[in-house]
């Protein structure tokens, strides 16, 4: 490890993402053989209390209560941005003018426009940058790409991807940031809708071309969220208008030829984390679900589906972990982001996903609106 | 039983449907106290010599090799349509006039007015009228029913209906009836297609009230198929084109304000016969695939998917068979359509599906064929 | 049909086993090409009006109140035995002493020395006779047979076999005739550990050798079953001794130099007919349930397990029924039984599984016991 | 994480075990409140070099090469012992004797003498000691742990138990230290069953008694092992004798009244890491298999069972972890592990499993090659 370049990382924001994120800076170094040696150097947030306790118990050495002070930081060479998507553009553009690496947490950003200036500013810049669709580390995932590269499945006919979750079917949970549009820019849509278009383009690498849609928010208000309460305590009877989506069904077309069919929704009741694939090819299909995040189901050859349990070391990512049968679990997944955005910071190799991809997302979830908002006509997707 | 009021039955057909049909009528009464005991009298099609072994085989009384000649007959109180769908409206109407009970395969008719015409034909007509959407007779899917009609999932926010299969996916497969819009009317729409829409229906209790639709042919010639040569093997080198769907997607809106997504495909390899159905909704949550026909997955109260073995006494038709565990298969979903339709015709009652539940199928498919047509707009199913 | 020369059934006893005996009479020949033609000639059964009653329901055309006369008739040829076991040996030797053809229920008898005296009387007479494992016909059950015949699982190390039901869980289910020695033999292990035996040595074409046991009978006492007030609704306080075990153990070594596992229990909450059986070899591995007996998986070459949808023409009698993905249910393995039986009636040639085959599963048994009462010292299954 | 005290730890050994203890240690304090904060102090291994590489990468401040010194150092107050069983013992005992809290790897020793020995100085030491059956921590296990202690199954009648994997099945695996006595002690009966035997007594709350045993070694000779060729690639055509079991079986009695059947082997060809446990009782059962490690199967009320897929704050650790629906990996049982033995150091509560709990489980195996040696008799466990 001592004779590793060492390189500075800041991130901002330590929630979710954050601590997940952290996780994975922390491991990432003790599994893989890595160019660089990340340091886990500055965490920024607003409160320097919160901030102060998240970095002690995050592993992170110095604080900042401005972002903009740590993107100017020497001691940071990497920028990883784990706030919501209404910052993502402002964050991400001032990292790469000031030649950082940039990481930053998906959706690119709430609008085409502001992804549209983060590619612009990410093309102009000598810094790496990579937006974290992190089911693209998914063993399985990574496993389904490379069976599809390998032609195992023949020509793609079917895409048929569902992100299932049930976090909000209760009418009484509150209103929180999620469910607003000034600060999530969608719903479901944009939070887990995001995720089925980036793995359905990554592992047949093409691209959604038109979509057809519907959208529907069925409760309509909820209570709001108190910050001394937290969730489902509000005490109060104040009530706001959810301004986003609650589920968002779309089918549409690949550059391929295949047929898509997506459906992203936060009412699946008993579905806690279901983002499933499943792609049919001439000559095979493959199957997931992320509540079973080390299988893959693989029929070739006419055959039945068979569980291929992707705990192999020749499995994509698996080789650096445990023995066969040992499963990986949510957070791997980041490390394994972690450790390609390193190799590319170090070899200079556009990072995948670029914001490039992320933008391509994005104009996907873009062409959903306005075909929802247009009576569900078939809507091209823009280049 | 020589007590029970015999009833002679007549039957149109003798391929796939006619023999899952004839099965039925041999066995219902072994198993279900029957109102009404019926007799396997007259088995028609057009070769003499095929229809008369057949028959023998099947256990029919007697043969007639043109229909009418059944329909008109005195030994026969009921006619069971197993024909190809273009045929459907005139043989049921003909024997409806005829003052016959008629049974008929799905889908009612190959176009809506066909539909509309057996509809009429059947409210004018002294006899029962049923339509054979044998799915609804799956004692799992009837279990659903019954768990939507007791409120246990209450309201219900999303279906999601696939029905996949994978028999054309060979590109020599040949241009077989199925694959021509004269006979079939459609391809996988009608086909399959209509068994998940009227489950959808059944289950929910809801009608599809308006769909957006994408429909593709994905292999557009195929070999013609002759009839010594059998599928596969043509021997000839002549083609033919294929002029019905290989696979029609559909989104749309259930008429309680749940959202539904349909896809029925003939091109999913690996899936033999996956007809499923998955209904959330804000208490709980049902799923269903025919390739595990004798299970059912419910998910109340915020809880896990329970894998309820649908051979318990208490479940629908199961008290007439085996002991718990003791599965039951494809064809006694017949049995049970059958018994349904004797009780109907012996006590009045109207059937369901009746005609028109058919109709409303119809109806259905019609605006998807519609929709896709006109770049997936939203179409509202007519009333 | 008419061309084939008829054969003559007559039936004894017409509870659960006569009931889907006379399924599989009623049905085979509509669905395979047999060289004879059953005819449900007689059933027998102690009451006069009962027997009735059931003949009629069941299809038989004429009935006896003794056995003995049943087997004397000459339209009779084939005597199917559906009768406790008890009265096996009885009626199978007179059966073959008059010349005929016997099916019989298993166990082929309850103990070893009356299953000696079968085997003897078979090998003297002119007919066959055949045991009823009918498990043997389960398709997935007979494909496992041809892999393992192929060598496709190579040398076997392991059989793992269970077969787990709940139906007495409940202390206050009455004292059945099934959980009396005198009638039954014995009680998991005769009914049930039967099966999975018999399976085992199907499977794998290996005997089991010899074994160490542990029986136990979790409730010791039961209320009286009375025959008016039916299953578990006595009235009565009386009780009686359970005499039979509620749930066997075994483990022991295959002729093959395998291990090999079984358990056979009435009290595995919330399994209704988890017969189950998994064989791992040198070179992959098998496995099955029951409670999904449409499904056979395989694991070859090292990879994970495939589901195989034993539904495709080429799978062992799957031909003469449905399409792909249309499953088959419990009755069907008694169709495929009688089948095989009437083939090997016509052609002289032995049925498997013979008497002979019946009677090395109770050594089996008897082993058992012998080791269950011995401390569970290893056994000797004799030959 | 500055107010809480810290606490040094010294591990020794660095290979599997020891990487999968060190993410433990590096991630605990980020997860969970701990009472004291763990500095990773010194790594002992023999070869300076290496070990000197593998503090490096696993993150250790400092190595000895020689673990006596290990022991001794002051800035260690916890011993963590990852080395094969032949060295357990010693370094436990000595450890403990400074003054030292140990934990050390399963089994605990490889002779119950031993094994005793370690108990005994535990009893006498000042430090709390720890055997690290890390599957107490999956937290479906510790879920199917306390649905027992809530009396959720009732009274346990059924223990059903295997470890199945599949890494030596090839004849050509070398002879590594695994699959010799002297450094294992046995093969896949210390290796995994013991995991199994532990397992089924935390979740039932009840100790193995009695066990009647097969042990078979399927492959008698293999390739040596030469390190610097590595597995599989000896070159050499020197082979050694296989002096453990490749597999063992064994049926007995629980102290509480239930059946148990346990199932250890290398030789389940297509089994990863099979960690199955499941249990009936009088209300319900529960299935785990830990190749889905984030899913416990419950029935209860006679139901189906319930796939529950243990990702829920409520659940046993997982308040600590990820929302709903993300689960965990192979790891975390270790990361839970020392969370739970630093909260026993910081308390002076015994830590569970205890020495002693090893202890019970080493004489069950010893009682089970007992068995196995005279013939499978029933054996009693000693206490």
């Amino acid at each position: 490890m001592s004779d590793r370049t060492t390189i500075g990382v800041g991130m901002i924001g330590y929630a979710f993402m954050g601590r997940v994120h952290s996780q994975a800076w922390r491991s990432v170094g003790a599994f893989f053989d890595l160019p660089l040696a990340p340091r886990m150097a500055v965490l920024a947030g607003r409160s320097k209390e919160r901030t102060e306790a998240a970095a002690a118990q995050l592993g992170w050495a110095d604080i900042e209560t401005d972002w903009r002070e740590l993107v100017k930081r020497d001691d940071v060479q990497i920028v990883d941005i784990c706030t919501p998507g209404d910052s993502h553009a402002e964050i991400a553009i001032a990292a790469l003018q000031a030649g950082k690496h940039v990481i930053c947490e998906k959706p690119l950003a709430n609008t085409v426009a502001e992804a549209e200036a983060m590619v612009a500013a990410a093309a102009a810049a000598q810094g790496r940058s990579m937006v974290a669709f992190n089911y693209r580390r998914v063993p399985a995932i990574a496993l389904a790409r490379r069976y599809v590269e390998e032609g195992r499945i023949g020509e793609i006919r079917h895409v048929r991807a569902q992100y299932l979750q049930d976090w909000i079917v209760d009418p009484e949970f509150p209103l929180v940031w999620r469910l607003q549009k000034d600060k999530a820019g969608s719903g479901a849509l944009g939070d887990i809708g995001a995720h089925i278009v980036d793995a359905a383009q990554f592992v047949t690498g093409q691209n959604v071309v038109g979509v057809s849609a519907l959208t529907e928010t069925f409760i309509k208000e909820r209570p709001l969220a108190t910050e001394s309460a937290g969730l489902g305590a509000t005490g109060s009877t104040a009530r706001g208008e959810v301004t986003v989506d609650d589920a968002a069904l779309f089918i549409g077309r690949m550059s391929g030829g295949a047929l898509a069919s997506f459906e992203a929704t936060r009412f699946a009741n008993g579905r806690k984390n279901a983002m499933r694939i499943e792609i049919n090819g001439s000559l095979g299909s493959l199957a997931f679900d992320f509540e079973a995040m080390n299988e893959l189901w693989l029929s070739a050859d006419g055959g039945g589906f068979e569980r291929i349990l992707v705990t192999e070391p020749d499995h994509p990512y698996v080789g650096a972990w445990w023995p066969p049968g040992h499963g990986l679990g949510y957070e791997h997944t980041f490390t394994h982001e972690i450790k390609d955005f390193l190799e590319a910071v170090a070899t200079g190799a556009d990072p995948s996903p670029s914001f490039a991809d992320g933008l391509r997302v994005q104009r996907v979830l873009e062409a959903v609106e306005r075909s929802a908002a247009e009576g569900s006509r078939y809507t091209n997707v823009e280049d």
